[in-house]
């Protein structure tokens, strides 16, 4: 595997000719708009690029793609993988093609190699802020469609700017997205400001079940199955269900519970600064970093709830 | 009146030296945040300059003030108001100094101009950009202490970045923060990504009786002042609730009752763009925004909720 420089990368992208970019399972706002600025940014060089299409891409973020996409991989086409971690990381249906991948651009540190190429870089914000910079090198402007493709891969993996991975970098694209006519505020209601119903309902009843402790500073939730089939629950309102408990003012340490199947459960630990979920989780075997870890326990809820508040240090 | 430009209003401070700087009332972070950064930015040159304790401050911001604060308006002093649009906005106990202020600068455009002279830009997100701004044309280099106040100010007027006011000019303000070691994440923490448990049970009690119409594209909700009291709720509990059934997936047009005294309602109506709540308010003597509008009505609730049915236009 040979690690790619950016302007390695620029000189690779330039030299070739026909591509096909992959996205990751259950794709988001990174990968979906990393493939959609790299696949516009090598057609308006004159470039054959495609996007194979993702069978898991949502509604949310199907315009992204329209127009860009293929079915299948063209003979003698370049595949690249954006923002994947790891060949786990590809939906099924690409896993025929994990060994023909030439180059990938990514930005997580803890990706396993698997392409031929490489161009990793790990302090990005997000995976789109390398290609953009990439497309740079190749002289490149952006359109307002690629700067809303651009803008949605910052935007997304950064939570609007809120997460410990935003740089004065990343607000440096921000305003070339801006300047480049980006629609800002339409894509910000889209994708965070809106909440769906069931993730609302799901949150209602998670305030009313949730077991607090320590004068608030401790919050426990189980979420039993039924639940989430008596809500009608989707993936996508449960996404990142973990967090909600830890945004309660006053929480510094939550513990949110859910069924694994017949008596297990995944345990999902979340810290503010100054304490250490991962502790707490590998006293069940898990692990993590000090701001989130998780575990899984052979056990019913009720079991695993008393097991976490015997861990649960005074605080 | 004299308006002021930003090298007229730096030249005016650098003339001056002895300032107190007052905020408005129910302060925020953007007044809050400016005038901690233009009293320690007058401060780094030299000049002896003070906030006017603002009697409401609260406990989320006071960290801001702290170590600039007077009590009283020492003899001589320089008054300048930011981010107050008017001499209502004032607190009740700055209303001695309304007629004393000399230099208003404000992003307001609907400013009632009441001060001596003022610098007053519109199309500038937040009113801690137009100080940080101003202080640069006097040559003043932000340390990390500023660079909080500022991004306190910036991320408070835009909504972290969500808000149709967000320009590329404000996320470079944001990258300049960032440079200058700005505490990025702790801010948005502390202000966006906590929810008070009152909130959150707000939230959840109205999600439960929300009425929704028309498949979901038109949500009413009535709050009870017996349930706000039941809940325990505070005003920072209640803040821009109105705003909240707008945000669900789907909801076109919401309207938002609360009880303001015996039989006596207020409506708050919130539209995506392409609807119109000015026009739905109109009908009850009310007014506004296409976007956001209120009117009052002299009924009980569930009256309110019937001629609000009534007047909804089919979506």
């Amino acid at each position: 595997m040979k690690i790619l420089t950016r302007k390695q990368t620029a000189e690779f992208l330039n030299e070739n000719d026909n591509f096909v970019i992959l996205t990751h399972r259950r794709p988001d706002g990174d990968t979906l708009g990393s493939a959609a600025l790299l696949c516009r940014g090598l057609r308006k060089l004159g470039k054959n690029a495609h996007i194979l299409r993702n069978p898991e891409i949502t509604e949310k973020y199907a315009h992204l793609h329209q127009g860009l996409t293929t079915e299948q991989v063209a003979e003698g086409a370049v595949l690249i993988a954006v923002d994947t971690a790891s060949r786990g990381m590809l939906p099924e249906a690409f896993s025929q093609y994990a060994d023909r991948i030439i180059l990938r651009i990514d930005h997580h540190a803890t990706a396993d190699s698997f392409t031929d190429c490489e161009l990793v870089e790990p302090e990005t914000a997000a995976c789109g802020e390398l290609v953009a910079r990439v497309l740079s090198l190749m002289g490149v402007q952006l359109d307002k469609t690629m700067a809303n493709a651009l803008y949605t891969a910052i935007s997304t993996d950064t939570g609007c700017f809120r997460y410990a991975n935003t740089t004065a970098e990343t607000f440096e694209v921000a305003a070339h997205c801006a300047y480049c006519g980006a629609d800002l505020f339409a894509i910000n209601q889209a994708l965070f400001e809106t909440r769906s119903l069931g993730r609302l309902r799901l949150e209602g009843w998670l305030i009313e079940h949730m077991l607090f402790l320590q004068e608030g500073k401790v919050a426990i939730c189980a979420l039993p199955k039924a639940i989430e089939e008596e809500l009608g629950l989707t993936e996508d309102d449960l996404e990142n269900i973990s967090g909600f408990p830890r945004s309660i003012e006053g929480v510094k340490i939550a513990a949110t519970i859910r069924e694994d199947g017949e008596n297990r459960v995944k345990i999902s630990v979340r810290a503010v600064p100054g304490y250490d979920a991962a502790a707490i989780c590998a006293q069940f075997g898990g692990g993590g970093h000090k701001g989130a870890a998780g575990a899984s326990m052979n056990c019913s809820m009720a079991e695993a709830v008393e097991a976490i508040k015997k861990v649960m240090p005074t605080l």
